[in-house]
């Protein structure tokens, strides 16, 4: 039996290619002491993989050329080493892009099927909602009132901020590119208002949605964009800068004013922040997540790619903004 | 008799220029009910009244054409219809570029002579203290051992904030343009190591005098510097935007890449503030402040030019960065 793998095949010069990537087949490994075997099952794609295909300095050491693209994926326990798992348990962890695993015990989560759906222990329970919770109650910490700005609204941290602002008494103002999604950020995800970043003036926009200002801004995408709502930002706000997407593909850097000035004028804070520095309080996390999702109050969609081949494609399908919902790729069972 | 005036004759494009101003006469106001009349001693001169000087959106109004340049002098009281004030009383306010000046009562600081001369409440217990005060403990909040950097480090804030950041146990690394000025960085600011940003490499200089990375760092300048030193920070390093001066007399604002990636990849956090805003703590921080001055621990060198016709030329050397410790005017006896 063999163990299917994507590699990193080469650096991606500005936007990834196909050939960026390369599809292996590997020896299926074995459990050493203390290690776990994992089948797995769901794959999750996230903007944050871009940069580890870079040798561009960061806050993660790059992915070396032919090894396996790093990713989080939730699969069963096939032969464990680990007392503490057992064949048929459902574990979340670093496993990379492929279709077999192992890891040390003590780096995996066991996750609990009935409280929900396997794929949602990559997202709303799981990194991206745990990105959306420490980023707006730990950096931006919002009150009753206060009106919340959300870019990539609709993307797996944006449509959980929304909610969770929501949740805490804001008034919240999504941004997504393109009709559907912008449907969803009122439909599906309660933003106050959607607005259509690839349609009209969004400058305009803003300002009808936000009269007083924007008190709380969620950046995940950085840019123009963003220096679009930097104008409308209300004393004392708060900039959470938590991706920069629109900045990840450049194969030269995008030249813009230097405008910090803005900061003094509207008293404003810009903080970026990184989940993995919360670690030691994601139980916290998670309780909270898992309680507003049993609730009814979190709701989420998912954009499922089929089979291990088509992650590359739907990597790069993420990377331009075209899917609806949390990026996930099914491997084969 | 009557008052001399600068009054501002011309919006500057970039650079301002002689001509931008005007010295004008008018007739010696007379204080109305509940205002006090003041002869000017000194004036201060500040980066800030550059904006002032144009129409750009900020957190104060323009000062219109032909309306007095605005600042902040300390001047005797010559006659008074507020009971609190008697003729000879030393008071600070905002009075603008003249030589005498009403104002109501209400708006007014009485100085004391005995704790420090007059001018020094232009700046060591004036506003540029009170700035250097607040940004540091109030915005970037320092512990000991942290790395403390300073663009315009020699300038009126710069130098309080160094040795604030000494006295609250931090390593101090100042930036400062011209051997003269570097001089003063160490010999009379007390800083661990200064810089001179116009003499060699700054980024190789940072990197020897920061070896663990700039914990805060206190703008001044922004541009370009900044950005050299936004490359050094540590993680969860806190900038604090207090001054862009580099930036007030562009006619076309400078380009640069865009690069807030960099917050993520430091957890870092870039705040502004506005000394005024702070109002209701004045007493707080000039009482800090006069102490370390009882005490030595705050030491301050002042750039004078006598008379008030010479103010523009002093203001325009101000923005080139000519002075050398907090510049003032000192108007006729």
């Amino acid at each position: 039996m063999t163990n299917r793998q994507i590699t990193l095949a080469a650096r991606p010069v500005g936007f990834p290619q196909e050939s960026d990537f390369a599809l292996v087949e590997a020896p299926l490994p074995e459990p050493g002491r203390g290690e776990v075997l994992v089948r797995l099952q769901w794959l999750s794609l996230d903007p944050y993989m871009r940069g580890r295909m870079s040798e561009a300095r960061s806050y993660a050491k790059p992915t070396g050329i032919g090894e396996v693209m790093p990713g989080q994926a939730v699969g069963e326990v096939v032969e464990s080493d680990d007392v503490r798992y057992a064949p048929g348990d459902l574990v979340v962890g670093q496993f990379g892009w492929q279709e077999h695993a192992v890891a040390r015990g003590s780096a995996l989560r066991r996750i609990d099927p009935l409280l929900a759906p396997a794929p949602a222990w990559l997202h709303v329970l799981g990194m991206t909602g745990l990105t959306a919770y420490f980023g707006l109650f730990d950096v931006a910490r919002p009150k009753p009132g206060d009106t919340v700005v959300v870019s990539a609204a609709a993307g797996a941290v944006g449509q959980i901020v929304g909610q969770l602002a929501k949740a805490a008494g804001c008034r919240t103002v999504g941004l997504a590119g393109g009709a559907e999604k912008v449907a969803d950020l009122t439909g599906l995800y309660g933003y106050d208002v959607g607005i259509d970043y690839k349609a009209g003036d969004v400058n305009t926009a803003l300002k009808e949605a936000c009269p007083a200002g924007v008190d709380i801004y969620f950046d995940n995408v950085g840019g123009a964009l963003s220096e679009t709502i930097f104008r409308r930002l209300a004393t004392r706000a708060c900039v959470v800068i938590c991706g920069q997407i629109s900045q990840y593909n450049l194969a030269e850097p995008e030249l813009a004013p230097r405008n910090l000035g803005f900061l003094i004028v509207f008293r404003a804070r810009l903080e970026g922040f990184l989940v993995t520095d919360y670690a030691h309080r994601f139980d916290e996390g998670l309780t909270r997540l898992a309680g507003l999702l049993r609730e009814g109050r979190l709701r989420y969609r998912e954009d499922v790619t089929p089979g291990l081949e088509q992650a590359p494609q739907a990597f790069m399908g993420l990377l331009r903004g075209e899917n609806r919902g949390k990026a996930l790729v099914e491997l084969g069972g």
